[in-house]
């Protein structure tokens, strides 16, 4: 799977001068982002494109092909992949729609290639998709896509892989992420995915440098693959699915060839499997930061400390709505608390009214996160003086030490959080619910890392009570 | 309740030359603001004030004063409120805390205070609050506002009014209208609302140029009053009230001194009197603007079109979540759609694909909004050529002239949203999520009004069947 993201040597089946050509954005594509394996064109003209020789055929290449991207006619694929096949390529991915999600010719189209690739022993990412890109690399085989459209920083080097039905979704996901403290490693578009699918890939970032997983399906095809394949890895997935409802689901399957899936289904799937499931799309890059910079949330007690009276009451509503608890702070706590400064509140919310001391907010924090009776943090500070962002950045590392997760909201316009967030690189929520559901989501998979590894002590060891179990889990 | 907006004169009792004075920052920024009206400081010294002249008592400002804002410390404030009655001073703002919601001798200071009141005839906001803010005059009494933190915009005049028990939850709605294409009428901070309340202030918005009413209540002290109030106008309510759970309503007393409330009652007080409940803060400053924009959602078969396939599911399932539904597109509408160019697909949700022509967006719309089986849009298109949004533009003329509203989203990241929002001032909502509930919220108010409007029809008319009273609304 190694040679989808990291080829040495790459045919882009399609690609040409004529004006439009899709496929040249590809070439274009992987000049632009310094990729260093070598790539070739293959056109009818045997023309060079963007810089890369061109062939009239991959068998005219004469070097050895780890990749080929093709993206020309439906009609024409077949015959392409055979060559590809005669070629030796063992890797393919095809872009260009019109196979079975087209209905009609597109069936007998995707019959007869996959007949090639199954006589030629090829592995396919595809028909109907984008492709592959990796950060780490410079290697990126979406087509139509314009870097320059683009910030610094929209393919900046992360450890969050995405597997991806949509790619309009996965230019919503990278583009999200200029402004954010964590960003993509890889990210695969798998469309009528007629071979490799999401288990496999997630097989596979299990392998990699990757450290959370998203997912947006339109469909699930082997729904017991999927959760092999998951139950395997104690990575985070996190999944966003379309079709909760029949309309969506009917939706979806004009978009990427699949059967209309019962939810249901799906959604006992991932509680068995362990994945989370995201409420939106937006989750999908909002939620990945709690788990690369946070410790786990290992209980559900939360504190909440703010100097705006306001968001403490709406923080503990979302709290309990969310399944957390307001942590009941013992009196010994509420002492300590009580001596740091003027506090408004020194019970859960604490309040720290208008103080703006950098050491006051820096011994809350410390008393909260060395307290039992707390798992985790919901700071929601109003950030007037530079100070207080001085501590929150102090208060990340804190979090580490205490191994206490924090998901920090600051009440601003959304534009000033933007700029806070990549300014400062702090990892700060959008949102009240953002940062509420990360630490909810930050729990579950505590949860079901507690669960497995009890199911595997209990296996090894009948009579253990898993006591032991408990305490190895939640690094 | 006027002239708490509008004042010709104003006594700022509390505002001197000290460092750090925040009642002076009151007077900075009526400067500042350009408000026309004249205003004098109240200090011990008796001196002037950014450019204010000051009396030590209201006594001897040798005019009439239309206005009182105090902010001085709890204990001094019983005898100036006797001091203003002397004055003849009919409306009075206290800014100060250290009443009833901070317990002990507040609870003493607070009826002492409200003695005076009665005695003097006079109307008071607050205690513990921010007053007013109205954008059409320049006036605001908010005390450490620094109007040179925000933008331009940030007080631009608007048709929104809001009521609001904290003054954080304020400056945060007025931030987040700078990039909007609604603006904000007038803002008043209540407070701890010992004589003024919600229901005072839903009744003056009724009778001014407000086009919609938004609040957020950390509790309601008479709900019965409220009802009254909400009941008496057609403008739409929108209210996000803190303690929904018994932690929260806990939270919230020790920030304004409310009581806590049963969140029940307020469910259902909402629901008979047409108050729209709003599920988050951001709604505060997202939902209006489908109001100020767009007609009201008179059924509920919602079409969507997109140009990005996931978004036609995605949608989808969000409007069937909502309590909307997916418009069933008739034969003919389906062969007009099918007329305009190369559809990926004609039925709902309607899908461009790739084309992007301005003449082809803008006959899709039109056919939509006039087909008999469509009450309203929802396009998520994408806008990689100017063309779409100059679609866009004409798409809000359409929705008013077939008297039937679009919800439009834009799937690009936030900060290109606000971007193309606030560049070409087009009512674009920040989620799939926020669009749908746009048309939900729009969709309830029709109901509502229609509700109201058969209720008056058959008090009038005990035999009539309601049916004239339904052609009657929905402008």
């Amino acid at each position: 799977m190694e040679t989808f993201f990291n080829p040495s040597s790459v045919a882009v089946i399609g690609a040409s001068n004529t004006f439009l050509n899709l496929a040249a954005t590809i070439c274009n594509l992987l000049k632009h982002n310094n990729y260093h394996g070598r790539v070739y064109a293959v056109n009818r003209k045997g023309e060079a494109v963007h810089g890369c020789p061109g062939y009239t055929s991959v068998l005219d290449i004469p070097d050895t092909v780890d990749l080929a991207v093709i993206l020309l006619s439906a009609q024409h694929v077949p015959q392409i992949v055979r060559d590809c096949g005669e070629k030796g390529i063992k890797n393919i991915i095809i872009e260009s729609a019109g196979f079975s999600e087209a209905g009609g010719d597109g069936h007998r189209l995707q019959a007869e290639m996959e007949g090639y690739l199954t006589r030629y022993g090829m592995r396919l990412l595809g028909p109907n998709c984008l492709g592959t890109l990796n950060t780490h690399n410079g290697f990126c085989c979406f087509y139509g896509f314009i870097p320059e459209k683009y910030g610094e920083g929209f393919v900046a080097p992360g450890t969050i892989s995405y597997i991806i039905q949509s790619g309009g979704i996965g230019v919503l996901v990278l583009d999200s992420f200029t402004r954010d403290v964590c960003k993509v490693n890889k990210m695969v578009s798998i469309g009528n995915k007629s071979d490799i699918d999401e288990a496999d890939l997630i097989e596979y970032f299990d392998s990699d440098n990757t450290e959370v997983i998203g997912m947006y399906l339109e469909n699930v095809r082997n729904g017991s693959k999927l959760m092999d394949a998951a139950m395997k890895t104690r990575k985070p997935i996190l999944a966003f699915k379309v079709g909760r409802t029949s309309e969506g689901s009917k939706a979806a399957m004009s978009h990427t060839a699949g059967m209309a899936n019962n939810d249901v289904i799906f959604e006992s799937a991932c509680r068995q499997a362990g994945i989370i499931r995201l409420k939106s799309i937006s989750e999908l890059h909002s939620m990945p930061k709690i788990f690369t910079t946070m410790p786990l949330l290992r209980g559900n007690r939360i504190a909440v400390v703010t100097n705006s009276g306001a968001f403490g009451g709406i923080a503990a509503d979302l709290l309990v709505e969310a399944g957390l608890e307001m942590a009941v702070l013992s009196e010994e706590t509420q002492a300590k608390l009580a001596k740091t400064g003027q506090l408004f509140n020194a019970k859960n919310p604490v309040d720290l009214g208008p103080a703006m001391a950098k050491q006051m907010f820096l011994d809350i924090f410390e008393i909260l996160l060395s307290a039992d009776e707390v798992d985790g943090l919901l700071p929601v500070p109003n950030v007037w003086q530079d100070v207080v962002l001085e501590a929150i950045i102090e208060l990340v590392k804190m979090c580490r030490h205490y191994e206490k997760p924090a998901a920090l909201y600051i009440p601003n316009a959304i534009e000033k959080i933007l700029h806070i967030r990549s300014k400062y690189q702090i990892p700060v929520f959008e949102s009240p619910e953002e940062a509420t559901r990360a630490l909810a989501v930050s729990h579950q998979q505590h949860n079901y890392l507690l669960k497995k590894e009890r199911h595997a002590y209990e296996r090894n060891n009948i009579k253990g009570n898993g006591k032991e179990a408990e305490s190895a889990v939640g690094v």
